[in-house]
């Protein structure tokens, strides 16, 4: 293994050969057989016994992407070069058939590549294989100094490790453009990621427009002309991912992370006491209201009825109890209801009801670690969401998955922390399963998300701070267990730098060096 | 004061009134008297007893620039205003002629602006003063919600406490594109600094390109047919500076940090040895060597002449002496010169040497703290530029100063060094002249420089780690050393940063929060 990372390594800094980000399950290249790539005659084209034809708008669309992303804008190919050695179209085969769905976290992603002078082929079991198997593709094209492209004889067996390789984006904390984020399912798709976390309300704004409570983003928004995602904008975005096989998981964290839900919904939010009056501030969602739960009922009616996916984000983190504690109505319900001081159970006297409404819906739901920490009875397919650093991530994986949970990790990748140097070593370096358990345990942990936390990132620094640093948890989540190599990973995430670069995304440089494209 | 900064507080968060950054030595705003800033009618124009008239270049390019951030691209005025309150013309009034120069560190930066409905005045000693309060004159404005712009009544008398107020980009360690650089000229010109430090070469490679050694970046750049700078960039460079009315200093750092020297110039560089042969690697600059001096005379005259700022920065920075000690031949005039084993003395004899080069060229030079710290004779008009952090860099002023040298500090203020949160504070808690010293010394003191180190950082991230972060250096060397409420501060640069994005710049936000502009 050392001696192929090497000759790669070799290769890849002589420009004649392409690296593959995330690393496939299995790749063999090999570097003497070669065809040439013309823009004049390659096609993407449908395999006769492919159970998708052509109309397949996210197979349409993806041909239509990626021959853009193989020959660069104005790309003229050089005069003169013989045809003998010509690639042939890529032939794409679906074995079933479906092309209007979305995908969901159990459809296979699986898909095989061959790639030769006589006959290049993709096949996968769905159109969301498909799409992995083209990035892949889109990867394995280099340029020689003439500006000819050609492709290596290749040969790909791929499939991701886990089933949700997630992103999160905060858009509360700062608004961000639509265009910031459909670049950024561009930039996912790019690294295999396949759930885009939509946190998209708390404490600081409401950018979601509701149209039953068209007063939660009128009055809760930054700016309720130009800081909101409308009913459209909500559509585009579940579209433009649903067409890169990305998931859409929107998260309305309650009954923290709440205060821009107050202005919208009067009564929704606790008053908060000073001595034993009101102190004009609020804290948490109001959990003793029969008119809460009626809001909840309806609010997440709406949002089950807009989000496609099976999952949503219930959150649940971070409830600060003081609020609570203050107030003396809610002193009167904790005794009637026998909870003594323990708050935490009045929080998860929330957010079963909660539970149960969201349930109703026939959704599934995601909830942070407290939900678990802190004992509600949830549903056995609750996903719990572990992101805690301290003690450790482990120990708290141990618990879920021995209480039977799936879990998602994000402790390790909270990369709107920054520190200078190459922090992407730490969040490559980390290993999911490394915790105490039995195999079945193992199984249970679905995937990750790196989370791109708000507070300090805005559209004007979210592209270099997330890539390609995310890339190192994209292939972490992708790729065998068994590639951690960083001397290989480094050499090969660089040339995937170098890619988004010239798709024309603002990745940030590893370290000192250059890219063809970054003078311009 | 506290009042002052809170009733602005209020004003700027209402949007009534106009942060301006850095703070001027004294500014009054009468809040409650207005004029309408009228893009039909607002022009700037020399005043009748100005020594510098219509076909400055310097200024009626600073007129063309500022109307054009006053009106944003597209702007149109509301209609139906009356005319009663408008902001009559800017007359600006230069007392000393002159317009074809080049700052210099001498250059004084004072004017004086009165903004008010009968008359608008900016009187300047010359026209560096002049274009800093044209940028002061264009952070007045502010915007009601139909669009209008106005100018509160108001007094600017103002001056930089420190005259050498640098930046450092780094174009070795990574290529900056020529507009790169062009921008951060402009976002300094709006911060008031007025040096730019040019890292242009390092160890990592070498994009200047030298008529009289061609090979220096035709073998050391990396990439000769894009990664370097031309004779028409270096000059465009330095005049685009101008017109803002900014130093150009370039730093060729020797003997260290030379490598990508190396392979233009055969013979330059030491060679290493491993016991008695020679490893095949090269150290610093080969000091024993005749050819060496001759080299850096013949490219030192070439730099000399392209550059027309009375200094050069000559580096002298982090010698590493283990391959001269590995080098027999460096041995034997260790011996003869009765260096005994202190490389260091070494060093001293190099740097002397290419100090005497340069000072017959009639350049002054500024060094690393290293050459001073080594004990090499320098001339009294050398300028130490302090840069260690540890033990502490107080200490290193008071040695510096006590020696009678000037000095320029940038230890607090690496800015290429992330870390996450509100990092700007601590770089705007620094106090420059809190060392032991007497007044004399302190008077020593000409600035300070905020440094963009390359290893990690190309045009992908430049001006996000860059802005609004220097700004906190820039108003502690332009502000009286009594502006340091942190509150007040963060307010200004908050909105400060809200107008760098207005102007197209993508400077990132200082904490959660959104700018009129940040949606786009």
């Amino acid at each position: 293994m050392a001696g192929t990372a090497d000759a790669l390594l070799l290769l890849l800094a002589a420009g004649l050969a392409a690296a593959v980000w995330p690393q496939p399950q299995l790749l063999r290249q090999d570097p003497r057989s070669l065809c040439r790539l013309s823009s004049r005659q390659f096609r993407f084209a449908y395999a006769n016994d492919s159970a998708v034809e052509p109309g397949c708008e996210v197979l349409d669309g993806a041909f239509r992407r990626y021959w853009q992303l193989l020959f660069p804008p104005g790309y003229k190919e050089p005069a003169g070069s013989n045809t003998e050695d010509l690639c042939p179209n890529l032939l794409v085969s679906v074995t079933e058939a479906g092309c209007s769905g979305y995908p969901t976290l159990e459809s296979p992603e699986n898909y095989k590549l061959s790639v030769s002078v006589d006959l290049m082929l993709l096949t996968a079991t769905n159109i969301w294989g498909a799409l992995r198997g083209l990035e892949t593709f889109s990867q394995l094209s280099w340029r020689d100094e003439y500006g000819t492209f050609y492709l290596n004889k290749t040969d790909v067996v791929d499939f991701p490790r886990f089933p949700h390789r997630g992103l999160l984006l905060d858009t509360s904390r700062h608004f961000l453009p639509l265009r910031a984020i459909l670049e950024t399912l561009d930039v996912m798709a790019y690294n295999k990621f396949n759930v885009f976390h939509w946190h998209i309300v708390d404490d600081q704004s409401f950018p979601f427009e509701s149209m039953v409570f068209p007063d939660l983003s009128s009055k809760g928004s930054y700016n309720s002309a130009t800081h909101v995602y409308t009913a459209k904008d909500v559509k585009m975005v579940i579209e433009y991912a649903r067409l890169r096989g990305i998931r859409v998981i929107p998260e309305f964290d309650t009954p923290g992370h709440t205060l821009s839900w107050g202005p919208g919904i009067p009564g929704l939010l606790t008053p908060c006491y000073v001595s034993t009056k009101p102190s004009g501030t609020y804290g948490p969602v109001n959990p003793i209201l029969n008119s809460t739960y009626q809001f909840m009922a309806s609010f997440f009616a709406e949002v089950s009825a807009i989000f496609p996916d099976f999952y949503l984000h219930l959150g649940g983190d971070e409830v600060d109890f003081s609020c609570w504690r203050s107030n003396p109505d809610i002193q009167d319900f904790m005794q009637k209801m026998q909870f003594g001081e323990d708050y935490a159970k009045l929080e998860s006297f929330y957010i079963q009801r909660l539970l149960d409404i969201v349930a109703s819906y026939k959704k599934g739901y995601m909830v942070w670690q407290e939900v678990f920490d802190n004992g509600v009875k949830v549903n056995p397919h609750t996903v719990i969401h572990v992101w805690k650093g301290h003690p450790n991530f482990e120990d708290e994986m141990s618990r879920v998955t021995e209480a039977g949970f799936r879990t998602l990790l994000s402790s390790p990748w909270y990369l709107n922390v920054i520190s200078y140097g190459q922090d992407w070593l730490a969040a490559y370096r980390v290993e999911p399963l490394a915790f105490k358990g039995s195999a079945e345990q193992k199984k249970l942990v679905i995937g990750g998300e790196a989370c791109m936390w708000g507070e300090y990132v805005d559209a004007t620094n979210l592209t270099p701070r997330l890539w390609p640093r995310a890339g190192a948890v994209a292939e972490r989540l992708w790729s065998n267990e068994t590639v951690r190599n960083t001397q290989d990973a480094y050499a090969r995430l660089s040339d995937f730098r170098c890619t988004l670069l010239r798709r024309g995304i603002r990745a940030e440089p590893l370290f000192t060096g250059y890219c063809e494209f970054d003078a311009l």
